[in-house]
């Protein structure tokens, strides 16, 4: 355990909602392993948190996240098997926590401000909301070292159409925050080094719903998006008469229906 | 029965358009049981109606549809079973009539003005086409009133980007007509007032075309969207060599290389 | 075997790109099943082409595809069973050939000038990436000669969100070059008469990285995409272990490490 000052994900809570904060700023936030582990307890750990509504993950010094440490992932091809092994376990502990996020009962908003690259914009494209700053960038430049961003393309290529993955996937190119917004990686752009408030805005909003009938809905956004339509709508139809039997639902119906005949 | 005055769904067809308005203003043409059976055999009928090439659906009074009738759900709380067993019927009508849309061999145009709220927007996300009058407005406001709108949510995170859609999910925000455009909820933004009779004209140019070709490949487009690509492929395949085989591919080709050649 | 001055297909290269142009600038470059046939040997000899690293696919002449060839199609209708069989057998040839471009190990970018329509506007929506030049038109109007463009909507869906490749489809309406990106299909718009020479660009940019990479990176790519997403990562993690283990990686990592390190 380490105290706070040295913790690679700070965790500060207000008015209930979490900010995560990547906190090493001299590597670019790059995801070593110790950096996944700490999202991966992070995410943990709210998941059962009641008091906790909505997440807002930003980061600290000038760059979002770089990515994968590549001078960690480079030491362990002295391995004997090469790094096979570490390699595999690094990019299944990656995956478990991009599949965190959308897992976790409370939605998640990124706070974007500079560079999001390789898995680093895997992250955006993984939390539920995001808000970039306005000259926070995004690539998926694997391709220019010859490793392709073969795992940030599942989390990028369910958020943008087609040819705009394989263009920032084949090209490296730098995407601003108006063209993120465009392509649907990004919800908003904000001033520059405003996307953190703004994003906690966004959060604290959220929170202040029902925590039951967020986490309920955003499950089911999840769930019914890989289900055929009529499969997805039978899924649904049960979420939403539970939702119904539901005391948030009982009390936020009675209000509507009592304000409205007032 | 009721008579035309007071139907729920008022029907008046035209140059094989059918146009549907939705007929309950006072209640914001609320989804209640009796009207969503109303659309439901509306649907019905037209499924079998050789007259009529192309449906627009339009609403009476200043909004297009709020969503599900809550004062009625409310009733159904004083069940033994605190409503579960309606609320439960009421989903399923519900997605039954959402479903019957696509699944109409004739296209529905929605043409909305005002607010398309919940299972309102719902239904308008439903719909083939789109056009949106320049101050309607689109949400998905459930989580408001802790009901998240988890069924509106499958029609419309099959029309929107994932984070577009969460937004409007989480959010409860009213989206204006030239964001719902952007977001790929309409099609196009009509003058307000304007948005029934640019419906109709979309509607009228698809009912002038041959209804066999029409139909063949509007259950074409739905069905192939559900499967991989290659057994996509295969499937519009077997549709294309029967369409060809069809008397109105023989005179349209027949005529279009005729007046090529003259 | 033709000679190149006949040639359906035209093939050049340079730098690691091939170009290759459709040659039939007086039928509008239709899809016969000869021209057919030649992209598919074509695509076939550059599977196993070490030396090209991405491709462009072109036109001759003002028309960039027109689509099938109505023509022979239509005397395919003297058959005794009017056309059937080749029907059946020219549908499944285009197909193999429109799913031979994702299939393809090197990207294929589009070069468009002109119309694009049916089966020509679906190459385009084939290709990894596409160009359009400022006055190239796309359409899917097979609806209005009885025919409905249903093997075009395959891959059109899955470029576009569905109310607007509905409208294509339905309305057989042009989309312009702007439009075309605003919707997807395309990546960028060039100056009229320059997309051959921007997608020239961007391919020879892609041809610059490492072959191997590039050909992992697209087949992951698309088969990930028709995956749920715990299997898509599943997948994608196994794909980026052995791109790790591959020399390019390796040598492209420690080029990467030792100039940020100088």
């Amino acid at each position: 355990m380490t105290n706070a000052a040295e913790a690679l994900v700070l965790r500060s809570d207000r008015d209930g909602v979490a900010t995560l904060v990547l906190n090493r700023p001299k590597a670019r936030n790059a995801l070593s392993v110790a950096m996944l582990e700490a999202l991966r307890d992070t995410f943990e750990s709210l998941a059962t948190d009641d008091g906790i509504g909505a997440v807002v993950l930003a980061a600290e010094g000038p760059a979002f996240c770089a990515g994968h440490d590549l001078k960690e992932m480079t030491a362990f091809r002295t391995d004997a098997d090469k790094g096979a092994a570490r390699f595999a376990r690094l990019f299944d502990l990656c995956s478990a926590v991009m599949m965190a996020i959308p897992s976790l009962p409370q939605p998640v908003v990124a706070a974007v401000e500079g560079i999001a690259t390789a898995a680093g914009c895997q992250l955006v494209a993984s939390c539920d909301l995001a808000i970039a700053g306005a000259e926070a960038r995004f690539a998926t430049p694997g391709v220019q070292i010859g490793l392709f961003c073969s795992t940030p393309m599942v989390a990028l290529s369910r958020n943008l159409s087609r040819k705009a993955a394989m263009h920032m996937l084949l090209t490296a190119d730098l995407a601003d925050a108006a063209e993120a917004k465009a392509l649907g990686l990004v919800n908003d752009v904000a001033a520059t080094g405003s996307a953190l408030a703004a994003a906690q805005e966004l959060a604290a909003g959220i929170a202040r719903r029902s925590a039951y009938t967020v986490r309920v809905g955003k499950r089911a956004f999840y769930e019914q998006l890989e289900m055929p339509l009529a499969q997805a709508y039978a899924h649904a139809g049960r979420v939403m008469t539970e939702n119904m039997l539901a005391r948030s639902a009982e009390e936020g119906i009675d209000a509507f229906l009592n304000k409205r005949t007032r």
